[in-house]
């Protein structure tokens, strides 16, 4: 799990430097969620409102980036709201993080914790999806796109939200707020390289799929686009596994994956390469040697595995045969 | 070795089949290679002409497709070329295999075989290098590029060459011809993850270099490029490492590249994945889950090693500070 | 009016060849339709089904393909259908002709006519659109897109229809179906340069106002996309007017859009130039003469009127300042 | 001629405000180069060096921005340099313009002139090109590209050259300089509409060529490039011919291009269009409205005349049939 990956090694760090508990805290917070099979979310973003103002800077709401409001002896009370969380509805608990590293001066802003769901003064707003109430309609059988499965994301509000001690894995210091993102994120980017590429299996069987059903499956430019298609989804795989080959042993003695290759597996694009002064021979040689162009897409057509990603489609299209 | 690894793992399942002994002679031959430190070139492709007549078709200058045209009690003679082979002037011996997957009927261009470089008949014709006499113009020590090192590639011309039995690991087992350049291909692909992606970091360290001179090393439209670069490089690394961290055992005992991966590792350009049915939330997700990409691009700037890339390129450029 | 100039041209062409009166009928229909101020929609493709089948071919479903059914002294009759009509509902009119070139056996395919979208026989199927119903939830004041605007696209089912012969502009002449196609499409594909620019105005508006709303207008990553956007979009508006300016007149008297630039003018993507045996030299030049990519940016943020952008997305989203 | 047109318009807004006689000057310059059939080069680049150092600032050597060191009665002295100058070699004059727009207390750089090349104090420093010696060697008649046409790059420095008054464009007048380099660059970048895309037309002949020499132009994947060779092309084309069309007349008399669209005209990649929130219906019309992008691409195989490309390509590299 990317987020409880994060916090396991970051916690170690911050009792190295400070004393604190935080270590052992989030070990037993992870060993309750494994006994009692708990489903947990995590927090991140805060909804920041115009990026051009700094935290706290003047004629800001201060409500739009979480922070301590109180503190007590047993706990901090918190305000704020975190964005985008995908599923959390399903979820029992979430384990919310700054939303970016931090500076001196914004130690209200340097908190972590757990919280579960149904605790008091959290609201979730959940944010509308494309036709979302298509599934309701009476006697809809088509148009219905992925029929059986879905999900939703929310905006999950802290109001006046008391978080114990015991649940509290950062308080104030500030300098590990940044560590705790960067590691966090970097996890999770790591992940997308099975989590998209799962997703892109499915729209490539649909693709051909419906290649199949048009009789266009032999055409030259849809079976050019179908090994894009797997080509870009390839990669994407290949980047979360290299991310993993590559990690490193922290101290706390997880694995962290390598953070370059992981920034790199979460990729909308990817341009040409620039005309440097070695572009000739360079891109010459690695246009044509080992093969053309071609000769690869000839190679990725056949190891694709299309059968098995329209199958993939059916069965979440619900197409029977 | 790509070539090794694809003779290895072949010649034990022609064996296999046939009773013949590539295996053993293929063994003594990578022996004798490391006993005597010998620099082997790998020789795939036929210089072929026109395309559209098929191997041995009417009209056809025979000598397109290197082949078999005597054979002897103690070997066969060959005819025919080999194109675009990098560094052949610098090898002592070369591995030649057909040129593509071959059908029954075609037996004398199954061939495979090693030969050294020096043996009577063989030809070396090298081509013509972009600015390859600048080097030597009188006097020159600027606008020379990578004035230290350098290759040239060469088409190596057969003109019946005698092939002693103990150096032929295939003949007339057409059905193998394919299995045979598949996984060299693929082999040479996997290691395009690490040849090109060290190119490409000269590439990077001589962009990075030029910016820092002319102090836009700064400018937005400059580091963006950097970061682009540096992900398409990273991507080609991370997709050598996968292939090989998803490779199988063959029955020879060596281990073969994930050939899907291998194949996608070569790829030139990457385009934006199709407009398909799940596409909204697919691409939504994938765009804003685990941070935008401007926040991966950022990790990408603080992970990427500049200074070291720029250290390469100044080695190379015989740039001193 | 891309399909009336199509049918303009080519009916003159086919009376010149045949003797038919189809120009003076098709003459008096468009009289009328501008007389009684009609809308007309223009209805080119068939559901086709598995393409791999030629028109007519072996276990086809004949109403895949508009035709001709049954031929009478006044008119004809014709079965089939004709899909993705966008804003057939609000039309008067439909003008249907041939979705392809046709040969010599294909008579019954090649029939253009108009006809009332009221005419006995005719069956307008609604196609579902992302979020159809949501305009009409109870209440419903936010997510809502575009509120004010919209359309939809239709399948249009002919059973047995009717066609007299003073509303029949094509029947037989098949040497001319490809004609009337390719200049119904130029003319259409040409009208794309307004058409979908000025869709793109109010993308890049809309693209604009979130980024100003989030204080990141100024954001170097995001100014580039938007200039990024601009390119495009004036691109596009570019490609319509010069295959306007390069259109010549034909027989008939009307003009015609150059057919090859109003074919590349309805284009998703463009790629990078290829790597020619000019290259160099050519992509070079072609960067850097006339001043770098960088400098262009800079222009087209000055001159693409962002704020005028901005108001139209404003006000088709209903944002009040 | 774009340096042309943009000084005729300039100068004469120039005298409106200052009551210069610039227009005159320059018109007598023009009347002189038609008269005598003269030859002129535009110069508009310094060297610039530190590009993070503002003109004049400390620490800059002086002469990387071109400017007057000495003012007379009957003209001034410049010093500086002029970079990238294609053809300068060939021509008989050099007019030269600001490099960027000025502020107040940069007047010795918004100087504007022409003067003949063999004027006391100019040295042209011709720029290497890729295998610029080969054509020379001794019995070379292959490996030689582009053999009888060719050009080459100049530095042109400046040392101390005088230029009498009559021959000056601009003096002092800071706020013109922006002007009359955004002219002049609009201009240029229109005309690479023509310039680019003529030779774009030799490379897609080339192309076309090897293709039919290797038996590979029937190959899909071939066809495809070259169609998309040509897309770019004729779209490059497209934009020189509506920045013209869009153009306006000057308050001198003589016409302006449309500067938007000529910065977009030298555009070396175009990127899809952003996920906005009208994507879905947007991108799905703009793709399949008007026929789906391979419907493009047959008539743009058909309308883009390969035969007279492979024709040019063959002319200039001496490719007898």
């Amino acid at each position: 799990m990317d987020c409880a990956n994060a916090f396991y090694s970051t916690t170690y760090e911050i009792d190295e430097k400070y004393g604190t508990d935080y270590f052992e805290r989030f070990k037993k917070f992870i060993i309750k969620v494994q006994d009692e099979d708990l489903i947990v979310g995590g927090a991140l973003t805060d909804p920041k409102g115009d990026r051009s103002v700094p935290i706290g800077g003047e004629g800001q709401d201060a409500d739009l980036y979480l922070r301590v409001v109180e503190r007590r002896h047993d706990g901090v009370v918190v305000n704020g709201a975190k964005a985008h969380l995908t599923g959390i509805t399903n979820a029992h608990e979430v384990v919310v993080l700054p939303t970016q590293a931090l500076r001196p001066g914004q130690e209200d802003y340097a908190i972590a914790f757990s919280v579960p769901l149904d605790a008091p003064g959290i609201t979730i707003i959940i944010g509308r999806q494309s036709c979302d109430t298509r599934k309701m309609e009476e006697g809809a059988d088509i148009d219905l796109g992925n029929a059986k499965y879905g999900g939703v994301e929310a905006l999950t509000i802290f109001d006046h939200v008391f978080i114990p001690n015991e649940h509290i894995y950062l308080n104030g210091e500030t300098e590990f707020a940044g560590m705790l993102v960067e590691r966090f994120a970097g996890y999770h980017r790591n992940s997308y390289g099975g989590c998209k590429s799962g997703v892109g299996d499915v729209a490539i069987g649909a693709a051909s799929l419906i290649a199949q059903y048009n009789g266009t499956e032999k055409a030259s430019h849809v079976k050019d686009k179908l090994i894009e298609m797997t080509q870009i989804n390839e990669q994407l795989y290949a980047l979360g596994i290299a991310s993993s080959a590559e990690g490193w042993q922290t101290k706390a003695g997880n694995y962290m994956v390598d953070l370059l290759i992981a920034n790199v597996c979460k990729l909308r694009l990817c341009e040409n390469l620039a005309l440097g002064t070695a572009a000739v021979g360079y891109r010459t040689e690695s246009m044509h040697g080992a093969g053309s162009p071609q000769a690869q897409k000839i190679m990725i057509a056949r190891q694709g595995n299309l059968e098995g990603k329209k199958e993939l489609a059916r069965r979440i299209g619900g197409v029977k045969e």
